[in-house]
């Protein structure tokens, strides 16, 4: 009934240019750990899916519907369904948390990249 | 529209005896941050909200519909809404993420309880 699994084991996906994300997935949500790398950007976008998420260490630059914030470990954010956002990565890159209601069933095209230990938490 | 704060800003809740949440809520889902003390339980449960999480620190024993499991820094968990599910922590107690999905309107009787700094992630 239930899954278990190791960060280490779950696939890398691309989710973007720099950004890769490891999925765990149920079936009216998504948890998924995301790497950005230094500098990169998720360029505008939006989706019906409501995001909530965390900024695990790094630093990154979120914008929600023209209202910016510079974010850094501890950092949260709420996103209602349907609200354009982005996203400029700081010089270090980033690791954050995302989940979103309902489930992501478009990142189900996602091509999976090279696995690599995650990143966090240290073991 | 959007919603940005800092872990250490957000109030912490009484979920269980030794077990407190700092809560973001959505309008679909829940984001929880939790910080479990030293062999604290988390009695046997069930609701109707998916759940699924990751361990951050520390270390504890899931129990899922009869199928136990320790888990320890990157360990995640994906359990099914309405399935019975308990938690015994470690000797160090344990910091861990959990998103729920539907929103967990039951929570928002929770007490609360004295502010603390968040044990993570390291500012």
């Amino acid at each position: 009934m239930a899954a278990f699994a190791d960060l280490a084991e779950i696939a890398r996906l691309r989710v973007w240019d720099g950004v890769a994300a490891r999925v765990v997935g149920g079936t009216g949500l998504t948890l998924a750990f995301i790497e950005l790398e230094p500098s990169s950007i998720v360029p505008e976008h939006s989706h019906p899916h409501e995001q909530i998420g965390v900024c695990v260490s790094g630093s990154l630059s979120f914008t929600v519907d023209r209202e910016e914030r510079d974010i850094g470990p501890g950092g949260t954010w709420e996103i209602p369904g349907g609200v354009p956002h982005e996203v400029r990565v700081g010089p270090d890159g980033a690791s954050v948390i995302e989940a979103w209601s309902p489930h992501r069933d478009d990142w189900d095209a996602l091509e999976t990249l090279e696995q690599a230990p995650p990143p966090w938490p240290a073991s």
